[in-house]
């Protein structure tokens, strides 16, 4: 039985997902062939994500995949109630509502482990550490899982050193095409979208600080600069800073 | 006595007036001037434009140079209750509600002729029209005014054809910083916020067709093209295909 | 008998000549309709230009549209020896020897002139000036001509002021190409080019200004910037100066 | 005794030194410690690099740190006899001069050993195949030395994997600043300069294809657009194409 906000906003929801399932070629391209070879049949899977529509659509192809899915969100803040619906009204059983606190949230986890899923799709960590909390004798032979940001790897490093995770994790944060792309172009448009919403002012003839030109700060800089910004950027790594200025911006002590 | 939707909506009204100062020195400093000489003292000034924090600063700085300021929106929808409350908390008084139809839309805009300003400033005409609505026996000799927008300086224009412009009004839309600046940065800026808003996808790797090379078409290029999209252009008029050709973006036909 | 530097060079200018025509369609386009109309013939048309090999093909194109062409150079350090004799070897009359002084080159405009020609194609006023400063006695009733640059037009204008201007001269100046897109792009793209060639530095990362935000201003600001200089205009227009600044540029003053 | 093409020279070279030394802080400052250290005191230094004002300045940073200089060009078509003279008549023993054929070329690279350099400075692999090439009764015990080009630490790697490499040698080319920046930055203003030079041509609305969207591919395409061009990258690398195309530019296949 899923546990969401509010079951009529079901068909938002789903509008929300039919949406995005066209700019997300790559991930229907691949679904395509697991869904014919029913890759994930006979297997549980238990997600702790953000829950939009996008990654909605991720748990609808491992459902059509064979799979039995099991959601939640990975931030109460993040969780949108009518993908919730949506994505319930299709067949995954789903524990999220948008604001929940605390205790509240630990318990929308537990519910995903309750069902004893064979793998985890985590983001952030709080999946796995659920199930390291939980005792001995409630534990099940879980098969293994993925570990979508930074935060999350870093504390799955902290684990394997210590010899205490329980089984394989994959790095999906360190991809190219996560790190790459995700971090500087995602990012880069994100952060200015959000300041434009914020602040509701012209970019263009606006001065810039962008602080460090890793991969997020040269999404940034370079968008900024894309909306007429004059750019300027501090970096303590010297070749990084040579390379902002190389390419046009100014750089400057923080 | 103000016709608003909530009076208790005025310190968030307050708030953003306060915030938009820091962001138009130009007014600041021009306005200085006319609070420093009273330039309106004893002056009526009627305002037809759109109601949000930066129009009603513009307000504000009138009535503290000596004006008697009656305000409402020129667009029902453009409308913030909050600016709204603020603005009339502040000494203006202002009819405008978010939202309303039409009958009450103008009805509003008669609410500020009823205090037979002086001076009026029109953002699309409405407040001029309904002026010129009014019977001849209720008219009084209005000094002249000002108006904003390509379609307001258009129904100027046919009025001074016919002889039924009943006094001077300045037409602001084609000061170079209007058509140059507004046009080319702000349309630029906020169409491509809109459509971020609307479809929340990534612009980088995009293809966006511009059709027409003009201000506003050569703003959306070239921040299309800053958000990473590929531009396509087209454009009739050959000169201005030519030179959207040489700023680097592809020119095709419709 | 054609004036030039060494016959043996009109190989060499006959493959420049050659080179030049794909790039130019517009020129090839209109030649040929002029060519089938024979539009030119039975004229003598006189040209002082730069000496090279675009202003050569439109040269050939007058006289293969019927035209009897004398040419000399408008500058003898900007004639091509090998351009020049490339154009003679192909029936149009030269009279231009790379770096000549003063009096040679007057000689050479004089050369031009004794064949009294129908039309005259001038690049800054020379030629009309040898024309107007002969006697009276030796002119003869001239159609009109064009002129192609700003100074040029301005020594018109002082003429037609004080009545002094012959016949009709075309402002080719002012036409949108030519001062769109020769003194943006063109001229953008060459003072960049001049500035690698005397310097051979890296233009990325280096500190640009730019005086002036007119046509050609915001060419070199727009190279210069695209090869990753800061760059910095200073302009007195306080119009454009906004205008730099929202394009991204950083205003100062000189 | 330097080998160079013509003493006489020597003023423009020491000239043409004298001018990049103001565009290399880096290396002034790093020599300014080795100079009063005098870290070279006692050794020899064997040079084999393109021989012109900016090596030039190295060899003299060198032998003012204490070491005897010998320089050869790597390649005899980018040996500039000025420069040559210029270092001759400031105290570095010189064999160089523009144009030679092979067999002259490979005698200065001898003249170079014969002087039983301690360290070596190589760009391509030349010198150090010359020392190879020696009969082992005339060889000495070589410090080492370093390579720079991708090509020279490609024939470095062959000789190490079957043993033959003699003595150490330090991978320059490897370093972030060499493959980041000369690659991305350097190669790509010289290409579209070396472009612009060849063609004369306005880069302008022109379509500028570019194979590989490597350090140097990403560089041609980041100044062909600053230049105006329209870009299309071939990219075989999957990932490196999306990264292309969220760049900006028209990812096609070759």
């Amino acid at each position: 039985m899923s546990i969401i906000k509010d079951a009529n906003l079901a068909a938002s929801g789903r509008q929300k997902i039919e949406w995005v399932k066209s700019f997300m070629p790559t991930l229907t391209t691949i679904g395509q062939d697991h869904i014919k070879n029913q890759t994930f049949a006979g297997l549980k899977i238990g997600m702790s994500i953000h829950l939009e529509a996008k990654t909605a659509y991720l748990a609808l192809i491992l459902k059509e995949a064979g799979a039995k899915v099991y959601a939640t969100g990975c931030n109460p803040l993040s969780t949108q109630d009518d993908v919730a619906a949506g994505l319930a009204s299709l067949g995954v059983e789903v524990y999220a509502i948008h604001g929940v606190l605390e205790e509240e949230y630990r318990d929308h986890l537990n519910q995903v482990l309750n069902n004893k899923p064979d793998l985890i799709i985590d983001d952030g960590g709080d999946l796995l550490e659920a199930y390291l909390n939980l005792p001995d004798s409630q534990k099940w032979p879980l098969i293994g899982g993925c570990e979508e940001t930074t935060t999350g790897v870093l504390r799955l490093k902290q684990l394997a050193k210590s010899n205490r995770l329980p089984f394989p994790m994959m790095n999906v944060n360190d991809a190219r095409c996560k790190h790459l792309f995700d971090n500087r172009y995602g990012t880069g448009q994100s952060v200015l979208d959000a300041i434009l919403h914020t602040t509701n002012v012209l970019v263009a003839g606006k001065t810039v600080v962008v602080a460090g030109y890793g991969w997020c700060g040269r999404g940034i800089a370079m968008r900024a600069h894309g909306m007429g910004a004059r750019v300027i950027v501090t970096e303590v790594d010297p070749v990084k800073a040579i390379e902002a200025n190389l390419d046009g911006f100014e750089v400057m002590q923080m």
